[in-house]
């Protein structure tokens, strides 16, 4: 009945003094080396790491001359990686994005969303709007897609097909840095209509370890890793939003940590000094069980916090009145082998 | 590391030919004589039931009499024991059960929620107004409970509060139901802050299977447990609402069954004809899950349909552009032991 070993508890929704609810997974901490620091559960087992490789992906941004030629600076080049709120400043820099390669939100493939962002959304509402592709969460990704598409002189539509030459890039941005197979038979659908290709967690963790710490790369590669994630850190705003866990995270860490988060529970992570990479997957999908996860293991790789990790390590879980119900925490010695 | 015994994987999600995430949990099926039909993974650890016991809480409602004092009719008595989605008729329904027994929604203790119908907030939001307690899911619930304080000349405020005589009655008509204790320490705080209690899975079923069929119960319980059940079935809207799994279930199985979804992944149902009753909760609380899974059982259990619950058992993931990417589906062999 499907997976026969079950991966661990990792983290535990509580009501009262029980537990409720309960979400397992597997986490992978790895060097650009391939050298395992801390695994638990099946790392070696493909999952679909969505939109947790947009760093990643934005490397052909980069390595075209696309982002130099169209003068993309730290804002740009973290929208371009982000999972963003649909609020206004990501939808004009998306817009931006798209004019600067002289196109507009028309070429757009990634479907329409509303603002994820609730008052984003509520405002559009309220004044009798719609949201368009520049709210989908992905449009800074496809934006960059499309500059580069445009830059290189490729054509514009179809640029979400596996075998265009844009996907190509990235798809081969992605086999270079972790090192797994990105094949056909291990390729689905994103929800933004890209290839999305199943990747060991062992390998994701690798993969961000290197794009962190430039080991193992090319020099004009860990250039052009190092300008994404430096884009990230100075502009955490753009990589997702207000009050959303990667833009909190990434502020608080000051430039340590680049953090990102992909659907159906996955979590990609990197902390340059360190040289270490982090992979995360919930069994179940659920986000709020990878971000706890993410920050615990944030808390104890880095060892100091000003209590923003803290806080999403272990949330108390409210009601509609506000009245603290229970909380969102770490399985007992889950992360007890990690070590700083 | 919490729970040492996985429950089994009950449903997949895939993406492309890969399964993407899987849900864990348990399934009771029993009868009104204490007999399991069938069951799947640990049946017997307690789990809180939330809004999925709203029926059964409904009880004293009508054995107060404050039903029939009030006029109350199937839309009221379908209200009130719904997990509604604030749409304009669900709230005008909770704001005349109040009025009806001299109150206003300024008795309300649920706290105010948002509609979950989607449409329904967007226009309040357009129209420049804010959501009260009416809105709130659990508001034809709590306007029971005020009509059986103001029926009974109870004092109102405090209604929630588990010594309240509102709040015995419930505990009262699910320690009867179930046979599981309701104690202090199996108790946690709901979301619209009455009690709830941890209750095992299997007495949960029993439960159900009991308010269904009446078997068990004394003569006036049934009674008052069939009226509850043949309100839901005349007005299916009213527990749920637009789209929503219980309203489409109920609807589409024309009285022979009462379906009712709680929070964190739990369902709980009875087939008055067969006696059973069912209690699903999927470990992780998702209802993406727990809604298959139900609508998988009553499949074999019922042995037709006119397609509507082998939508729900068997749902196509849409990505944003509304390309099938993936689907929602039974975990193979899950059910392989449970006859119809």
């Amino acid at each position: 009945m499907g997976q026969t070993v079950a991966n661990p508890v990792l983290i535990e929704v509580t009501r009262g003094h029980r537990v409720e609810s309960r979400h397992r997974g597997a986490i992978a901490v790895f060097d650009a080396d391939d050298r395992c620091v801390f695994s638990l559960g099946n790392v070696d087992e493909p999952v679909f790491p969505r939109s947790a490789v947009k760093p990643i992906q934005a490397l052909p941004l980069i390595e075209s001359g696309a982002a130099d030629a169209l003068g993309y600076g730290n804002r740009e080049l973290s929208l371009a990686q982000a999972s963003h709120g649909g609020e206004p400043d990501h939808v004009a820099t998306a817009a931006a994005m798209l004019g600067a390669a002289g196109l507009d939100e028309s070429a757009l493939q990634c479907g329409v969303q509303w603002p994820t962002h609730t008052a984003s959304a509520a405002k559009l509402s309220a004044g009798g709007k719609k949201p368009s592709a520049l709210h989908n969460n992905c449009s800074g990704k496809h934006a960059g897609f499309l500059a580069v598409a445009s830059h290189k002189g490729y054509r514009t539509e179809g640029y979400i097909d596996p075998d265009h030459p844009v996907q190509r890039m990235v798809r081969n941005a992605l086999e270079s840095l972790t090192g797994a197979a990105h094949t056909a038979d291990r390729r689905g659908v994103d929800g933004c209509s890209i290839p999305t290709y199943a990747v060991p967690l062992a390998a994701l963790a690798i993969g961000f370890a290197r794009f962190g710490s430039g080991r193992g790369l090319t020099p004009e590669r860990a250039v052009a890793a190092r300008r994404i994630y430096s884009a990230a850190v100075a502009e955490p705003f753009h990589i997702a939003g207000t009050g959303r866990f990667c833009t909190e995270i990434i502020a608080a860490l000051q430039g340590d940590a680049l953090v990102k988060t992909g659907a159906e529970g996955v979590f990609c992570g990197t902390m340059p000094d360190s040289g270490l990479g982090i992979a995360i997957k919930c069994d179940d999908g659920a986000s709020r069980a990878a971000e706890a996860i993410m920050a615990n293991i944030l808390l104890v790789l880095r060892r100091q916090d000003d209590g923003v990790l803290r806080r999403w390590a272990n949330q108390p879980l409210l009601n509609r009145r506000a009245i603290p119900v229970g909380e969102i925490r770490l399985a007992r010695g889950a992360l007890a082998d990690l070590r700083p």
